[in-house]
């Protein structure tokens, strides 16, 4: 892990379907469903609000300051891919703007996941390419050090295996592991399905104290009610 | 204060009327009404932009990562007031989404205010259900630990008493005292009244050195022009 | 430098043929012109999404809880200058409202760039009056101490001088001495013409590897592909 | 509440014996045994280590960059008194030096807790006066706007009321009602009793597992095993 | 990976020779040792400075709110190793005391490294037990929730298995694969005894410029020398 | 300004005399005495306590994760010098450790100013040789890019020109400007002479209220004392 100077260019992808299916449900859904592990941390926010996305991951390891391997892992990108950007220290420089968006839509890259800055966001934006990142900077990065494409990384937290599912909205970034998208995509929908029926209950007025029993647990924890 | 455990069940709500008149007025202008205090801390922000509500506050006291008492406080909403949320320490974690926002909805909650994570932000942007966080986050909330509801909290550093106004908009949150409701809507509403005189004239081209007198002063403090 | 209670009247403002050409860029490519220098802080964040302005600085140093000197300022502004409000220690109590707004547009202010916080965002918002700053805050301030206008100014970690080029954007917020408007105009529109080409390349699918023929350079540096 | 201008001479402090009881136990044991509630935010620090206090709450709320209240405090100081100073918004400037701090001493104040800034820390780390604060700066402050002595003040998140007890030490600052000091106490004592006995235990190499009883409840939870 | 309800017993520790030898060495040069990569967040800081420490990494997965795990951890400490405590979500709640200090250090453990809050900070540095941390924090936690021992973990943005080395100090704490002990303590003397020369060369006034040859490059890449 | 690649050699320092008068002195002191101006942010830490240094300033400006400058820098050193080391953007790296103190040492440099990490901070406490960062990180830095040497530059929010002093304590780091040395140590001087005064009134119990005769000024402004 962590070894620098490597490109690996056969991974292992998660099963397409279940991916997909993971877009749908969204960040939040899928976290749950999956016993509330996976979450990047919440710094990571969206360029542009609404945008919802899944993918598989192609990951890289950059250095503060130095872009040069955003260009290696460019040519790794497969149709359905999300790149996730992971840094070997802090940095919130811009690494990433409309040229590199624009050879990465041409790759097939549904989204870009980066624990640094980008730029270029009102054209990212016009382009519909969304990105979740710490920071947006209009400074610019050198390229004079290697870092890795796919080898496994942290980013924003999160550990992030090559080909593992990344789910993407306003709530947040998710990684399920490439083993685990099909049976938390079950796990997901089913909750999805469960929720219908509570928030039709909820809508007409019925309590969560209620439709969820908690009256008598609470009392037992020794709930008050005082006038 | 602070004691755990505990349901108030009947608050005085500060007077409708009032409560009413600050929320066209909004926070900023509610807030230099009062003397400038009562503002929480500005890492509070609403989750779409646009929203100015107001109403009167019940009021709840959480655990990190916990969110029983969600469930607690949602029986004691009454139709016009705001949900403010408090926490024990510091916590980013999503303690509310679209279906408790359903519930806090069918019984009339105009707002939620909590100093903490929510999450489903795009459904209560659908919704319309405004809310004003310290963070966004997908990470849930178990259901554990008891807190207190409409007791005195301090929320973003604010003090707020169950039945106190709170106003919310792009500017903040604004917390006016119960007893204070009536007279800070007064005084609101003259500075309005006030400020329209005022924007005719700066936009005509008078400027606030000459509008407030101000030349005198500031050469009296030792202002110098140089060129 | 940091004299107080200073008003310097008469200011030399960069050329506005090449300051206007700057807006026209926007701040990356500006960025990036002029040798990736004079950024302000990331955090220094537009109030509303995709407004893009240029300008010349006419500067204010104000001390914390005090707006006074920003009505001394208000008469300096000339039609197409940008305020820059720099702070004597950490703030974020909202400087600037609607009122001063006016007053600032009725003089033909193009922007307000200051590091501390702005209130009435939903008014300046809808005035189409674009503000950069470093918080959002309802809280007002006093008018007591005497700053200056015109010095040169530590803004959100970039010094200022009046009359130098501000160009803002969704990007952050930049700054061109005055003296090199011209040139950093010219750099930026070379590197703009220059981008045209590389997009369309980029879209047809060919890798910046190639484009920029990183490949050799790569593997000089040890760069592996493994399977 | 928030009333400014005002100086309450006269408020009723805790019990002197509860209050010297609690100094001796300490920040955390005390916010323990009075059901953790009452600390303040984690970013109020000591300016030295090693530091252990507690007195009665006189109190004082402060302007940005304005300290001319804490002359107003120091007159209301009486010995075993901590001043505790709030800010109606967020500032790091250096409210607070040797020279007032000579004056607290002369007083009889046993510490300072500020929610922004201090300075001379080296000198008043000579003096031995303990002050626990959210930044240290140099930047000195104006006296020009009026904030009240001994009114409740909400400082760094929690509620202060003039005359509760002040606990600080290397683990943070917790605040205890007046009212609840010597029950407070009494169930502190009791912990620090309990405590003595685990220490052993655990000193010998029983496990908290064990002595705490928690293998069956664990495995209830579901926990398992493996090799 | 991030199975909730583990407890793993049998975990491959580093080499314990190589692992004492990286303490020795400190947590930079470690860093440099293995190609820059394994450092956690600089906001982890040691609660009193100049401890220095490696160990073998057990790891614990802990919620926010809550350190039952941390008893479950306790079981599984051989000597010399050091406890990795990770959390799935932000959270600054001290976690651990003097009283799990004294379990932890009944077992052999060496030090703790936990991405939270830890308190009785006083008595740790008493007792020498040392620890890095995100934060200092009375608020106790709950025993309600399962999370994990001994399986992979993301720690203050690093990645830690079970059995890494896990190499602290001053300076912040570096993770060592397990399989890269040896190696990495052989690289890390090499860069150890090449500094002796360097430090006595520069400490006798010899340049940088001269003694890494850099006065070229530095011509090469442009640097010009004015009067 | 900010031109890159640029070393200037030849610097007028300020008057030694007035430098060394100023060390004596502190910086909260000297910050008070020159009008409040040249304060750098409060994020700026000492990495040890009690020291208090004054000097002459050689600047130099870095790109994050590249230190090459520091060595460039190294040569320009003077006895008696400080060096100031600002980013062109923000990072957290340790751009300097014990090999480039004991070069800076063996120049006669008396301490560095960096708005970025360090490392090795055991050894340069050790050696005594004081520096004040944003950060403490084990992350190195390449030899890249070209900064410039001893051009204007903005170090953690204040400008500092090449020659000016530098007064760092514990209290923070302030910049005086070389052309009012003298006259800044003179009015500090006086402020210092005046404190011993009242320094010895107020530990005589005399109050600030009366010593400064603010009782009028405070009933002129409506302060009311209430019982």
């Amino acid at each position: 892990m962590y070894e620098l100077g490597i490109v690996k260019r056969h991974i292992t992808r998660a099963d397409r379907v279940a991916t997909d299916r993971l877009g749908e449900i969204g960040a939040t859904t899928t976290h749950e469903a999956q016993g509330r592990v996976g979450l990047m941390q919440p710094y990571m926010r969206p360029i542009y609000s609404g945008a919802r996305v899944s993918g598989t991951a192609v990951t890289v390891l950059l250095h503060p300051g130095d872009n040069w391997m955003m260009h290696v892992v460019a040519e790794q990108i497969q149709p359905g891919d999300i790149v996730v950007a992971a840094l070997s220290a802090e940095c919130t420089d811009g690494f990433f703007g409309d040229l590199l968006a624009t050879s990465f839509m041409a790759r097939g890259a549904k989204a870009l996941i980066i624990d640094a800055g980008v730029r270029d966001v009102r054209d990212l934006t016009e382009m519909r390419f969304p990105v979740w990142s710490k920071a947006i900077s209009s400074k610019g990065t050198i390229k004079a050090t290697l870092g890795s494409v796919n080898i496994p990384v942290v980013c924003a937290g999160a550990l992030v295996n090559p080909g593992d599912v990344i789910v993407a909205d306003d709530d947040g970034v998710v990684v399920v592991p490439a083993a685990w998208a099909a049976k938390t995509a079950d796990a997901a929908s089913k909750r999805e399905a469960n929720e219908a029926d509570k928030r039709a209950k909820l809508a007409a007025g019925v309590l969560g104290l209620d439709m969820y029993k908690m009256r008598e647990p609470l009392a037992a924890a020794g709930l008050k009610y005082i006038d």
